[in-house]
């Protein structure tokens, strides 16, 4: 994606200076600030920090990680690999990117060719997550130019959360069918619910969108119900933490409500996904444990005031919040899967013909874009 | 309703001291500040600047500074008038209550006959507010009675933004069968959306629950939606700022969607509402203009940090944010009308066997409870 007119991923090799770099997120939407990875502990730091955030680029970072790690000393690869699992334990695309470079390095044999390995390791699998969010772009890509070609002026596409460029290497799932629509020419308009309780919508999406100069306009959550009422919504693009084989999609808390709305008003209600979210063995969205974060996340919120971010409270002490994390929006109100190898609808058998080798793949099952 | 375990309205006589007082609600939810009005411009403040909002109890101030603008120069009583109506104009409640004053002081022949008879047309105003407010509890009641009856533990009740105590004299609207409930002995908790962006159920809703002691929970108005689908939802109770004489309800913005996730999980949900925001004129709620506000409201927000309270950004200057203030409810998704003359359908018959008059009543239209 473009930041100030220039290419940028959310992580990379900066060869000319011989360190690993990324975008610290939390300093997101006010300030873009690059920083400097220069050791594995700085790598762990970062993710347990979330300076990184968002399945994809945690899986991309911990494979750098492990690149330093074995620069460092490939005789203690194993105690390294165990403190980079450990820093979001929840995250099965860390652990994943983790133990792909630890059978990588320990299968090289001297200490320059784990080096080397690791450092091609690492690099595929950034190159790896971007690759599948191109292609879930592209397959998306054919949805908006059917609407472009029914319609004047731009499509409008409504979006909740970010499962955008921030939270893979590049291109985002959800976002990365706009991208390749702007990219064709293909006017489009995004509306960003703004995502509470951490605002990811207002904070990263829309700080995404206006960094790569796609329209878009900042809604609170509570009117995206009115915008697709009024007509103004063509298309509701969204990701997904975990999905069943069966098509029901754990987001992101209000994704529900979201696609009861689009579903209300007949627009067309897709979730983009690289097919590491599919939880193969699942066939019940209801069986998925909902994760209960701080409630501190909803009584108080983080802004800037004063060329400073600092936090403010919301509401009265004696008032207690409950904050869970995501929502299971059933596969009755989901029109179809946008997947790195085409478009599905959310139903096992369609699921399965285009991974037909999945249920006895063992792949990753999914992980929480937080 | 109860302040430290006191009894409060939101705008009273203070007799001893011979002044009007009205609670701050700028200040709410931190802190809890009785202000006093001594004179007429007092009141065309408070109201302007939103000291006191919501209509029931801007119609009961204006009420009271009309008997202050007697008080202090019956000749000038006109030129009040139209500076109080010029507070808030789009508050239907505000000329309804100035121009019922204004009639009643004209009526009367001696400046004590006029000040008399404001300062009376003043408390019936407030009391009549107050009245129809208990009457939808009491009307409410049963519906919370039958399902108490009928389960374990508390009713569990979710309601969004603040059709509460705060927003009229005294008991509310969507909170009055709450509080008869409580009243009652039966045990309810309340599930508060804190109603973004000018979170009125988070700052004003759950303050009244937690002063009068009636257990409730904040939660994101993402998280409406999960809530009722795991079964933690018995009864949605909302309030109006206008509804069609055929039950269409515009409220505040996120009800279209609450109300969405009410019904596909065959939650019942009520509109309480005084008679008084019936349109007697308007067939289809689509017809209602939305008012858009200041997106400022969507892109910062306030609240307490260091016990002071100030305003943070959200996001960056290069997203524009739109901010509609309030959606439409289609009828298909009401369950039922609390008036103060007893439940109805949302539909035009039920509506009107309550209301027989009312078609050619001129009655006011509805007013917005910002």
């Amino acid at each position: 994606m473009k930041v100030d007119g220039s290419h940028y991923r959310t992580i990379w090799y900066n060869e000319e200076d011989g360190v690993v770099q990324i975008i610290d997120q939390r300093a997101l939407p006010f300030k873009l600030i690059v920083e400097d990875l220069p050791t594995v502990d700085d790598v762990a730091l970062a993710i347990s920090e979330m300076h990184v955030r968002g399945a994809g680029l945690i899986g991309a970072t911990a494979g750098f990680g492990m690149f330093l790690a074995a620069l460092e000393n490939p005789e203690t690869i194993e105690e390294q690999a165990v403190k980079l699992k450990a820093t979001r334990p929840t995250a099965v695309n860390l652990a994943w990117a983790v133990d792909r470079q630890l059978k990588a390095i320990n299968n090289a044999q001297t200490p320059l060719d784990k080096q080397k390995v690791a450092f091609q390791t690492a690099q595929d699998i950034a190159n790896e997550d971007a690759a599948a969010c191109k292609k879930i772009g592209e397959h998306g890509l054919q949805l908006i130019k059917d609407i472009a070609t029914k319609k004047d002026g731009p499509v409008n596409i409504l979006t909740h959360c970010n499962a955008g460029w921030l939270a893979f290497v590049d291109y985002g799932t959800a976002t990365s069918p706009i991208y390749a629509a702007h990219e064709a020419g293909i006017p489009v308009h995004v509306w960003v619910e703004e995502t509470r309780p951490r605002n990811q919508g207002a904070s990263l999406t829309a700080w995404e969108l206006q960094s790569h100069g796609i329209p878009h306009t900042i809604i609170v959550d509570n009117a995206g119900g009115h915008v697709m009422q009024k007509g103004m919504v063509d298309l509701v693009l969204v990701g997904s933490d975990r999905t069943t084989v069966t098509g029901d999609v754990a987001n992101k808390i209000g994704t529900y409500k979201t696609a009861l709305a689009a579903k209300d008003n007949n627009i067309p209600f897709y979730v983009a996904l690289p097919s590491s979210t599919f939880d193969w063995n699942l066939e019940d969205g209801n069986q998925i444990p909902i994760e209960e974060r701080n409630p501190d996340e909803v009584t108080a919120i983080t802004g800037l005031h004063n060329n400073e971010q600092i936090k403010i409270t919301l509401s009265h002490p004696n008032s207690p919040a409950k904050n869970y994390g995501f929502d299971v929006t059933p596969r009755r109100l989901v029109s179809g899967l946008i997947t790195e190898r085409g478009i599905c609808n959310a139903e096992k058998e369609s699921i399965l013909n285009l991974f037909p080798q999945s249920l006895s793949s063992g792949l990753p099952p999914s992980t929480r874009n937080v």
